[in-house]
């Protein structure tokens, strides 16, 4: 029923006119002193010649910056005349945690990312997970939504997808995530993603990856040059773009290390509230039963630290972010070298 | 399957008794401190001899003060045995906003107004959005809300409709407001208006009219003259109350402006955040072109100031309110006279 | 729809199996900096021998001590091999609030008891309300859940219940009710039950079983020791244990005095934001017409207190918690003995 | 150097006109939206024929209220005729806290009787603790200020006062303390008094006597019985009105057992963030080595409490009020019977 | 003792060279994620030849917009070429209330018009205080302080002054306020007066000008225009620029008003929380003992209105702001023709 | 006058004492439903044979891990046999900052390193600086305070200290710097100092060195590993364990690299509210004239962005922290090579 309400978001954008269009969604917000007012998002389309809809995403996390420099770069520069295909960007999703540099929307403290499909007269992030889904997404064959891994951790540069059933779906997949060019690709099973933007991509059956390009909260360096370069890889796979991607890292390999991470038995969390001494960097090699790390009492200087432990070998994906952590929060999540099941 | 679940919300009014009862929607509102609290909502109904039944509402946004006043006091004098029909009188809709002075609810930071048609067991403002659509809304033949544009905008005194597609109905609905007797009608094409409360009450096919008899967060003195006035002309425009309503205008002319706002070309939006110095003020004529006003970035002395400039000659219909305006915010509304398109 | 819709709350207890299960209902909650941040909410299941299922649960409201410590010592005490069925016990569910010691989710600020059937893709109390529905109650024959008075009231000890139609399951309820062996026995007729635990238990026909055993946002010590005795007298009663109930009471009563509250004319409400003076406790004896206590305005000296009286005769089961009350809320319950309507 | 600065509080009150004078203190309080706001605080003043003056103090804490509505009791009562001396009544002093039902201050989150001797260029509590120490204490002989334990604990019903190194000052106030007749008189030795309006008082040489009727963060009848008693009695006590103290107690006593608490061995505190469950209640007698509750850890089922004791024999003053406590709180002051040290 | 701290802001303008010089005072703000963030204010100095000093404020109160517009145009216009003297502007003195579109400072939640002297260690207004009162004050001969009614009230466009017991001082400030050439020009008594700017210009003999141009939270057009043309005036009043003041008024009349608010009698205050409805603004004409509005109790509708009435006949200089007045508050300000006491 | 006031913060530390205490400071801190709470620092002190008196100190912001760590893993460790002198420990002095994870103070909103030398009845945070300025440090011979960059900047790991007009001391610092062993040492001109730790540390003429080990709000391995060498480093610098110290470097270079930061022309400003995006990391040597980063404009894709350049040539000492920066705020700060000026 409720694909039948329209949306209260405003675009002048027309999806099928060649071109470059440069606008803003208009997405009211009725505010304590300005009743009519509007929270603008640019969305820029580059249309030109017969070919594949590509949409690009960032900032659904408002801390989450690689995407967000990476996509609106692209946006300012890219050139209708050597487009074959359509590319749409939306470079900052989530512009009011953007401009409050948090992963929640400061306005209804919500996760867009678990809003999704949303509903179009719900909060202000439902009615944003809503237009994404219902207007934007019918449009796309391929989503490439850039994340980070924000205040949370520090991420082993990757793109990612999940473990798809469809075998030729899965192989596309792969094959588009290694065009993008990461040190990584991490194929995972889905947790809790029933209401992430993602499960709404899957759901239509569009082609979807994702990364992990940052976090610590901070802008890195080496994160926007992988965004950059791999989002311009994904038009050239598609063709798109002319050119061949460039997926030379910098380590000397030739390309994409594929990796999983089979289930929860991976993941390390911390069964205190405490301050977390981690060991290990993201991308460092761990050993199964191998000290994460310490969690500290600092209001207690005589509670011996608790000394928590990897559960499985491989390669350290996500590094603990923040120093304090409370019980429950995944402090470390390994993955190893993909094989199928 | 919603309009099976009952409201939350009680009541004790027999909307089928005569004469008047003055009493209190009790809505529940569990707090910290009292689990079983309740807000109480006046809601006073008159009721005498057959007629139609007409709808006053106020202080749907809680720093909406003239409709508050007027229907409060209309309540206060309105004998049953001068009515015949009925009158519903809610002169405070959304109470915890008014007490908070505020434009959206302080207990789920939403505007009520575009919460409708609302939800039972949502928050406390999808609750009481619902109780209004489902409860109250099916009792009436006419609904007259007054509104005034709060802390937003100061506006030219008007009442407003939709220009709606039933021509028959919409001649009806010009013919209210012009008994209403505000200096203005205004008659505007909907935008965002999915969940107003005008949308319910046009939805269920009711004569809708709703007015900007004030704002700039004030108490407009002459506001609240129309408002009382024009309420009780309603009543005598549709046989409630004898006699024939009273039109005449301070500046001598003899009744109600006709007027349009077409679309958003007649809007004019702030570029960027800064200190809005206006030109002009609501009701002044002004040309398109002008000069609207300066955007002053205050934190930059030497930054030269924004000029904004009138997409549209005509009446300003809306001025800005507040000096600080966020990029996206209107903040000149242009009116002109009505036509028929 | 929604039924189809997996909740996003994860847990490894396998209710089929027998012997002692302690573990973890695992809740996402995204954070600023812990986007895979996790609430963790206990769960304790003994199973043995065939038998009747009783839930148990407490800290539904977060500042409702006694029965989380009532159900959470029965949790480490239990066991397996003295039970006949199936005991789940959830000693805290509403954890976000018990550690924030508030009624109301710190999370979403909603009163998880007022959010059933909820949502699984809803705001984190909706999401918990949905998993309680959804997955946890159509395991059970018995549901008691164990409540106070929190901060809004101090109770006389007592468990409760709705009058229920249905004539026998109301014997068999006022049977286990006694059985429990509070002071008092509270037959109540709905009022705004719409949202609540309790509406869910019944809508699928369980058994159920309310308690007010503590208020003043104090634990009580006679309220802990009701509270434990209650629940393993419930377990005699279904014979999941061996043995009696032991419902012999302080004033050497020999069992539960059944009571009733037939409808709101049994509750006096503040007129007015006050400070309120009481003139009796839980579990006096008042008369109708009698002063309940004094509303001290105490900006102004010279303001008489207004007097607020009894609108009943019987005993007192709600008396006021806090010195401030607001207009509308409640701040006496009068309970009658039990008596076919 | 601050004495010279003027208060920028206001009164009316002529200190020495006969007769009963009902005024306001008026402080200024600058708010948002009014700049010129002021916070008034009843003052009332019954002077009649030469005698002491006697200051009586309520709601320094705002959600401490049996001496709130005793003292605005007996200022309304009051006759002047049957005075002989002076009464200076200040029923809330911390009128911002006491609207807010809290103990500290809304508008700068201090506690008032922590900011002693203040500053007239601070903080509101700061210029109101000034206030009361500049220009109120200077005229009183004897200073009543009524506490209660508010929402940290509960008290065994107490007149309080410190072990004053002047002996015959000590004995004139344990004179006084007997006259107010609540069932116990506390002699305590200073902790962390510097900054309290105790400290104030004392620094001034005058009478000092303290009390704690109540807590819980309710409204105790009995406390308000003996804090109405009690500062009448005062009054008598020093001649001020006719007649004799009435001291009996309810449990047939004749009259207030005088006790100490000499240091910190006599209080327990909180070794952790946990919700604590008490064995007693105030008034108790209890055992050095007894237990004094259970430390539960409802987030860790299987966690064992931490059991805490009692480190000194006597009867318990102040036992515990919320239920969730944190590392460092007292959550047991024991007390025994006075003796010279 | 305190002279001697050096201010923690820090400044790069040479006060002594001639010339125009843009730039920015450097007040430190430690912020969460920014140690060493700074609150960047704009300084404007002009200065050549010999000459007088004249100091321009705006924006001590954030929300008080019309001397920012014109003490930063001004700051644009000037040039040094035609100065004869020095002229330090400071459009925006309290930048984050601007930034915030508040009165009160979001940093400290203080009025900075209540912080003088200040301190150069205390919270960011104390310190920003103190630097205005050491360091800026001692530079200047003239001090225009441009003020509005802020969200408090509306204002009749004027300058104020106090009455100042030196008769010559007084007579040349006098004259200063005439060439402002505001329609009227306001002469009070001090009245909690110790801790403002205007104490702090005053004390150090330097003459003062205050203005209220404008309130209601709004950009009042003509008071920008007042505003801008006075501080021109001023100028030319003590021959910094060339040329006489233009000080005719709108209504004909050749020059300012000069009037008198002789003490607290001249204001009304609200009796009580509620909703204001005024009859008169600012500006118009009141009689002792008339109507000046009634008080609204919209939560209980068959409560009758308080009427307020004026307590002194003169001109509304200050009319009631927002709709929602709490006790305390003033409401209407009257002000009567000067005249020497 | 303040430094007769005694500190209301209790310890039960014998610092004479032989040995090793581990005990707590103990700060009263009122909280709304704990009057007599108390937030508990643990403090350690080992002493034995005479020798020198090191004070160690972390977490004076709460969000600087590494100090927390090193100190209170030596705090565990540290035996009095090996020790000559006296070493005091306070792993976290700002303990509720720690527990809030962030850098000021969550219950008065100050930065306790701008509250030097601090007030014994102040806020909380004024309160604590008091205690370490006026109890702790004139035990001290040696100070370490050990800071990171927080969630401020990445810092390459570091000690600094102020550049001191003493020679002998400047140069016993740099010794004792060096000692240290931190890649590098910092010496710099005060700014902004007036209100730190170290300038009451360096008021008193004790030996003070800071560093700066981690940033970006997360732990560092290299910066803990640093920290708790450089800690033991000192107590062997200072005779106080046996041994030499340890300062090869990871780069194969000796020792500590001793740079300088002359003046604000070493530091980069945020010229506008923006995402920044840099260029380089912290250690990376760096070009006058050369980019050091992006400022984007997310909000207006089509904005280009600003070029942010250093004005000097060095190491990158501080690199920008958080992406989304104010306009004012240090993104970069530059150093070279110390040399005698």
């Amino acid at each position: 029923m409720e694909s039948r309400v329209a949306s209260r978001i405003a675009s002048d954008v027309d999806f099928d006119r060649d071109g470059r269009q440069a606008s803003n969604l208009r997405a009211p917000l009725s505010r304590n002193n300005a009743g009519w007012g509007t929270v603008e998002i640019p969305i820029i389309v580059v249309k030109n010649a017969p070919g594949p809809t590509v949409l690009l995403t960032g900032g659904i996390h408002g801390d989450e910056y690689e995407g967000q420099i990476a996509i609106s770069r692209l946006a300012r520069e890219l050139e209708p005349a050597a487009v074959r295909g359509r590319v749409i960007m939306i470079p900052t999703v989530n512009m009011p945690a953007a401009l409050n540099d948090t992963r929640l929307s400061p306005i209804d403290d919500r996760d867009l990312n678990r809003c999704f499909p949303g509903n179009p007269r719900g909060t202000f992030s439902e009615m944003l997970a809503h237009f994404l889904d219902a207007i934007v997404l019918p449009l796309a064959d391929v989503s490439v939504d850039v994340h980070t891994a924000g205040h949370s951790f520090d991420a082993a540069l990757s793109t990612n997808m999940h473990y798809l059933p469809d075998e030729a779906l899965r192989a596309r997949t792969m094959a588009a995530a290694a065009a993008f060019g990461a040190p990584f690709n991490v194929v995972f099973s889905s947790v809790d993603e029933g209401a992430t933007f993602t499960s709404s991509v899957e759901r239509r059956g569009i082609l979807s990856i994702g990364t992990e390009v940052g976090g610590w909260g901070r802008v890195s360096v080496e994160g926007v040059r992988i965004a950059e370069r791999g989002v311009r890889n994904i038009l050239k796979h598609f063709g798109i773009l002319d050119g061949s991607p460039e997926t030379g890292q910098r380590d000397g390999r030739a390309g994409t290390r594929h990796m999983m991470v089979r289930d929860q038995s991976y993941f390390t969390f911390a069964p205190a509230n405490a301050l977390f001494e981690p060991c290990h960097r993201a991308g460092d090699e761990v050993e199964e039963g191998a000290l994460a790390g310490f969690l500290h009492f600092i209001e207690d200087v005589d509670h011996p630290p608790i000394e928590v432990r990897y559960r499985r070998s491989g390669v350290l994906w996500m590094a603990a972010g923040p120093g304090r952590v409370r019980r429950g929060d995944a402090i470390a999540v390994v993955m190893t070298d993909y094989a199928e099941p």
